[in-house]
C-alpha cells in the first residue's frame, strides 16, 4: 500500500459555503477542511493534514480554493479525485489534483489571489441567487464606485478597509493590482485580485464601495479613510454570502 | 376594507423547486401555490384561491411562473408585491404585480410557454449548480442532438414524448415552435417553446436528445418513435432538477 512514497499533490476545490462555518477546522462547526480530511482519510488509510491556500469565513464560496497535502496512495490522480467526490457532500467538489514537488505550499507559494463578490440588484431577491449574492435593491452610482475603485487599486496600508482583531500580521501593506465592477443586467460583480489579502479585506472594499454607490460615503473621504490606517466604523463590512474565492495565483 | 371591490391581478413568480412537491396543492407535500395562498390570505385577510398558468412538477423551477388571483385590497401593486415577498419564503418570490382585466385567465389565455434545461457535463459537478442542472459528465454529440432537436420541432402527436398516465387530455397534439441546445463551456441549456405542454414532455424530449447525444439512439430510430405515438422504455426522463419554467406568453 505504502510503495511509493509520499507525494505531494495540489488539490483544486470548488465549495457552497452555505452550510460551513469556514475552510479553517475549529471547534463546534463543520469547516471544509475538516470534510476533506475526512474524504482524504477513507481513501488513503491515514489521517491526512490537508493546508489551504487561505481561510475563507463562515459562509463564503470557493470556485478554485487550492490546498495540498502529502500523502502516499496507489491511485492515480484523475481516480484519486473522483474517489474524493465519492466521499465528500455534493456542496464539495474537488476539481482537480495534481502531483506537484514537494516544495509546493498552498499558502506560501501562492503569489496573489482573485476574490468575486455578487450583488443582486432586483427589487426582489433572484431567489437562484439567495445564497450567492448579497440583496442590496438600491439604486448604485456605479461611475462614483469606479472612482472608488481606482483610488482603491495600487499599493496601500489596508487597515481602515480590513479587519484584524488582535491579529498579530506582519504587514497590513498590500498590492490590489485589479479592482473591476462589472454589470451583467442587475447584477453587479466586483472582482478584487492582489497579491494578499488581509482579513476580511474583500468584504470591508465591497462594503465601502457600496457606501459611495449609495452616495454615503464620497471618493475623498474614502481617500481620508484610508489614509488614516485605522478601521472606523465607516466602513461596513460585506455579508459573506455574497463572496467567491476565484483563483489563486502561482 | 372592502372599499375598491374585487380585481383581478396577474402574478409572475420566480422559485427554486427544490424544497417543494411541486406548484400544485397536493396532500403531504407543500407546494408553492399553498405558499401564496398562505401569504395573499394575511395581507388580504380572507382566503384567496391562486390559478398558476400550469403545473410544474416536484423539484422543478420557475422563472417566471405566471398566476392570477381575484381579491380585493387597498395595497397599490408595488406594495402588495413587497408584501407577498415579506411574507414569503426566500426560495420564491413575487417578481411582478399586475392587475388585469377580469377575462385574464394564467392557464386559458396562455398561448404559448417556454421551458428551459440544464445539463452541467463537468467532470466533477459544479457546486453550484448542483440543485439547478443534471449533472451528466459524459461527451454529448451536439451535432446529433439538434438534428434530433429539427425532427422535435414543429407539430406532433407527443405521446411518445411525455407521460400521461391515465389522464384524459384533449389531444396530444402540440406544436414545438422553438428547440434550440446552446452550450456556455461545459453547460448545456436546451431551450423548448411550444404552444402547450404534456405532463413530462419537457424531460422526455431532453431524455431523448442527451440519448442520442450520447449515440444510444439515431434520430432515424427517434423519428419511428415519435410517429409510434406510444411512450416505451426507450426514452428516459430527464431528472426534474435541470428544468425551468422560464416564460408564459399570453
Amino acid at each position: 500500500m505504502r510503495a511509493e512514497g509520499r507525494q505531494n499533490y495540489k488539490l483544486t476545490i470548488a465549495y457552497d459555503g452555505t452550510e460551513y462555518g469556514g475552510w479553517q477546522l475549529q471547534p463546534n462547526t463543520v469547516s471544509i477542511q475538516q470534510q476533506i480530511e475526512s474524504a482524504l482519510a477513507i481513501i488513503v488509510g491515514e489521517p491526512v493534514r490537508v493546508h489551504g491556500s487561505g481561510r475563507t469565513d463562515a459562509g463564503v464560496h470557493a470556485r478554485a480554493q487550492v490546498a495540498h497535502a502529502i500523502f502516499s496512495t496507489r491511485h492515480p490522480p484523475t481516480t484519486l479525485g473522483r474517489a474524493l467526490n465519492a466521499n465528500l457532500p455534493a456542496d464539495i467538489r474537488v476539481t482537480a489534483v495534481q502531483p506537484v514537488p514537494v516544495k509546493f505550499h498552498a499558502r506560501f507559494s501562492a503569489t496573489g489571489k482573485e476574490y468575486r463578490y455578487q450583488i443582486d440588484t432586483r427589487a426582489a431577491a433572484d431567489p437562484f441567487l439567495r445564497r450567492y449574492a448579497w440583496h442590496h435593491p438600491w439604486s448604485l452610482d456605479l461611475a462614483a464606485m469606479r472612482c472608488a475603485a481606482k483610488l482603491i487599486t495600487g499599493r496601500h496600508d489596508f487597515t481602515a478597509l480590513s479587519a484584524n482583531p488582535l491579529r498579530v500580521i506582519d504587514t497590513p501593506v498590500r498590492t490590489v493590482t485589479k479592482l473591476t465592477i462589472r454589470r451583467h443586467g442587475p447584477v453587479l460583480t466586483i472582482s478584487v485580485s492582489a497579491n494578499g489579502f488581509l482579513y476580511k479585506m474583500v468584504r470591508s472594499i465591497t462594503g465601502a464601495l457600496v457606501k459611495v454607490g449609495e452616495g454615503r460615503l464620497t471618493v475623498p473621504q474614502l481617500r481620508d479613510l484610508l489614509a488614516g490606517k485605522r478601521r472606523t466604523a465607516l466602513v461596513e463590512t460585506a455579508p459573506a454570502h455574497g463572496l467567491f474565492l476565484w483563483r489563486v495565483r502561482y
